[in-house]
């Protein structure tokens, strides 16, 4: 996720000289043609596929938005719900007999949002998964295709292990299954965002939508723009471009790009919010890199 | 659910023919008339009828996307909530005695997914959902008019006689009761879907006003664009056309179409996790097939 | 609710011949006038006036559709919690014991939702509602302003009865009130829908400003479209008309009107997968009549 | 609220006249100045202006009526968990113990919910808010500076007697204070909704921006409309205004005014519904007054 | 947020001035170019560019809006929470023995609302924090990251305590619990909306688009608006720049800026409610300070 208030020039010309350098070639080649073979081109019909166009990519780029806000609010309950289930660890079971299960069931929180987000962002599980998972449940959860949800089984497990040792009563294991539900209900949630793309007609359609009009726009405007042409043509194409990128930038969140959620931060916020309410030293909070970029 | 990147030729092809060849021909017929038998015809009325119908699609694509995506988000929720029966089953009741029982349980939500499936679908009840029921609870669920309603009648039945064996106390089964409701309100949810379409109005009209718009489009389009009429009247009405059968194809998400939700491949995740979940063997995930469809 | 793919002709001419005559006299009448006594009137404010007419009518039929969809998730939520109460009590009452009450239970949710159907559509209590209640249930509850909050009142007292004589505790008590609560909700929702209408000024100005509109419409494009401005006015005018008339079909989802929620189906389904739960049997599913209307 | 189909012409010249003088009075001044000192004044600016400002009214009239159905919304889930509250108080607690108890519960609930009303329209507490209440219970609500809030406290110690009486376990008191955490969680909301209007950017530039709108409208049309000027332009800005002007109807529902909701009638509903819960005789329902507003 | 019904003049004139008179000089600029040296630059890019600017904008104010209200809506769920985590310590826990401990959850939750108050506005840790919080809480709280996240957890703590007294069971504790995470939604609700700005596309985009507009607006508008150029333009570019504005103002709800949330007022509510439900004296509430600002 950008966070810099300004974008870094060197990023905007890499993002840009490419369309605009064929925009501007084909903008260039439709006005010499005008004037050495004129041609009469009425812009009507470039007003109305215009107003359509920009009617569509709209309703792409609000959904597209939509995609990304629910993602980052599914990320929001996780951080509350991981909050939540160490909060009632601390609070309900016994000291000093139930001190290690606690450190485990936080330890086994912390392995689990990062398992997620290696899940999310198709990466290998990494160093901070596995560093804080005994070696046997390493190996268990690894042996599941779907990682994340084999750690949170085992919490489970952990906490049912209380309950069997009466350092809870089945009310208050009620309770902390509900937290777990809030888990795995925002899991799922993320995974459904990372699996169903928009469907194929919002990928496809608005990409050759916007390349057939930025094709046909200098034609249509060369006769009111004249030599003009080129440069509006090119500004308009442009800004057409730019409401189908942010399209394709937003619409998967948790991909590894800068215009995404910066799930690291994240883990790293839920690590440092776990280890400090048991009363343990916490790292530091991750910022953005030197580029403005949070990851 | 068409999950490769770019359309296959074939079926854009197939798709666009016909539409392609009628507009085409109806274009160049109302240009030669307008040479042979000149006509006035002021483009107004059809910029006007342009903006409201694109409007009124654009709302209808709205619509029709927005219950796509709540039938993705009830299946995330059908998702979740089996991870959570299977997770409280295995977690709550006591081993070895529960085992059997345990298996039970979750043979048998992967039985209602797949009931479900085929429910929705409106397929005969296939060979996934039967193969995990014993005997005679098949031919008890077959007599329900809603089969998967059926097993998760006898899913809650199974939960109880738990309780009555002493393995779980009510609470426990509350809290396991509370994730019954959830797929029952999820399967609720999915049902008003498939058998509400939309309003009558929302399905015949934009159909009737858009093929309308495209008779009188080069008739308005013909004195400004002239002999470029079928060219700019075809590329205009195919984009209506276009955006009137997206709204077709994702209004409706659990039919058995190229553009449905995949729900072969999430009954299948379903049974992956929760076959892991008890340490049972799981079969493979369904990926696309060689066009690139996820069913 | 109109289930058939394609509007019966009949319907459609009875529908549209009052107001397509009185456009089309009207215009005739301008396009008369204008030739006898020609007037110069620009097109320009019928546009800006269609554009915002455009928008208003847009929010207003999204307004009408979202309180149509709202009522239909209403009656969904009600299936569903039908569904759940029938097997809360089924699953946690002893046989042979609570076989009568559990009996009753169910036939009380079945008169309760015929209940609300007739109170929703202003429809005297009718045999579906009284059938299944014993004698002096029926005088009690036919005396209560609400009479289906009455007998959802004494299904509460039937599961408090359960829990005296000790077929279940507070736990499972509590979890059975929790679906009366969901069932109180959908109540309360739908009532809120049936009581309030939209407010004053989407009723009354949209009805205005689209007659008005009509009437001006043929005014501002006469001059431009000559002598077919009795086709190309009729036609803008019926669309407008027809986006008027869709939110006053969908604004009341609650109605007795072809194009409203069908509460006898839907009542139906809860019947059958009630009394199928408990293993009587059902009568048959309600299907569309002859016109293809799904009452 | 209005629930009259057709407004009362009385209402309709009362609310217009002034602004339709203002408005027909400045357009015959644009247009004797237009015939007498002719200037050029292209109207395009006037068409983009309209668009925009369109745009914006119409995002504001769409916020303020949904501010208006959240607070409609909101007072259907008070009337929900009064039921609610009501259903459980009786068929928890036991007869004859806890008649008076279960008795006061249900008057306090018709208090709370009418000294819900007067706080919420800025009343004084009226007579329906104190006849119920007990003389040291009223004074004591009475000091607190939010009355309704008094009054809930209240109600949540009355259950807690009864838990402490024996007369219900902590399990049916948690149920019934799930209900109370309903009731103020829709309280929280309506004095959210009561206490934060529209943000002031979006209650002050919708009007200056139409104002000026009608301004500079027949100085745009006068060239193309010219005497038809104060017609045209009389109409154009009079539905702006009234576009205008349903945002400021809608947008705070708890006024006291004709288009805000009828508190006063729901307040009745909950009432009777109570009442008669508990076998009382009730009063009867409140309907329109003579000119067709409901209070 | 301004609660003033006008803005006064100065805060106005000092918002205004500098874009007014950049704004108007260019125009003037442009205009005097034209008369000496007369180019020809059609109006047709400019409109199409400013519908999809309009479109964009309009988007983006919405987003802003949403966002704004999200932010009150969370605080208002806090409100909520407050009462029912006061109400319910009143009601559950018995006196006097637990007179002390009931007064300190209400003191805690006070100091914990004023906590997060100040970490969303990012304000050291004030006064009002502080004050109610004994010694040693305020140590162990300030070593925190999360400083509000730590009060909440010791409020866990001291509920537990209760439990652990015998004063309330543990059904009682699981419903003071689920408040207790009702509250850590909200506050993980509101840091979501603190730490993730809007995406940089929304943020550079509009401002980039915006400004480049109000550069080509005279430009295009000089050859139909002759000397009337600087006002129409300066007006229509005014009136964009104040839509671009409205975004920039409420999307970041929870600053310490004139449009943002009155969480000072909202926390001294809170104290008040709180502080009356224990039956301690209570400070005055908060209102408007001489600029119609409420902070």
């Amino acid at each position: 996720m950008i966070v810099s208030k300004v974008p870094s020039p060197s990023r905007v010309v890499r993002a840009i000289w490419k369309p605009l350098t064929v925009l501007f070639v084909w903008d260039v080649i439709v006005t010499i043609t005008y004037y050495v073979l004129p041609f009469s081109a009425p812009e009507l019909p470039v007003t109305l596929f215009g107003t359509v166009l920009g009617l569509f990519l709209g309703f792409r780029s609000n959904s597209a938005y939509q995609r990304w806000w629910e993602g980052r609010g599914l990320w929001g309950l996780m951080i509350n719900a991981s909050r939540n289930i160490a909060r009632a660890a601390r609070n309900f079971m016994p000291d000093p007999e139930a001190t290690e299960l606690k450190r485990q069931i936080v330890y086994r929180q912390i392995a689990y949002v990062n398992a997620l987000r290696c899940q999310l962002r198709r990466l290998p599980q990494d160093e901070e998964v596995l560093r804080l998972l005994p070696k046997h449940e390493k190996d268990l959860a690894l042996q599941r295709v779907n990682v994340a949800n084999g750690i949170l089984d085992g919490t489970g497990r952990r906490i049912d292990e209380a309950r069997r040792n009466g350092w809870i009563d089945t009310i208050q294991q009620a309770q902390m299954e509900a937290v777990l539900v809030d888990i795995a209900n925002s899991q799922g949630g993320m995974e459904r965002l990372k699996n169903t793309p928009l469907p194929f007609q919002y990928r496809f359609l608005p990409m050759l939508f916007t390349h057939l009009f930025c094709v046909l726009l200098p034609i249509g405007l060369v006769e009111t723009l004249q030599f003009a042409t080129p440069l509006g043509s090119t500004i308009a194409g442009l800004m057409f471009l730019a409401v189908l990128t942010i399209g394709d930038d937003l619409v998967d969140p948790f991909a590894n790009d800068i215009h995404d959620l910066p799930l690291n931060a994240m883990c790293r916020t839920i690590e440092i919010d776990l280890l400090q309410a048991i009363g343990e030293k916490a790292p530091e909070a991750l910022g953005p890199d030197k580029h403005g970029i949070l990851w």
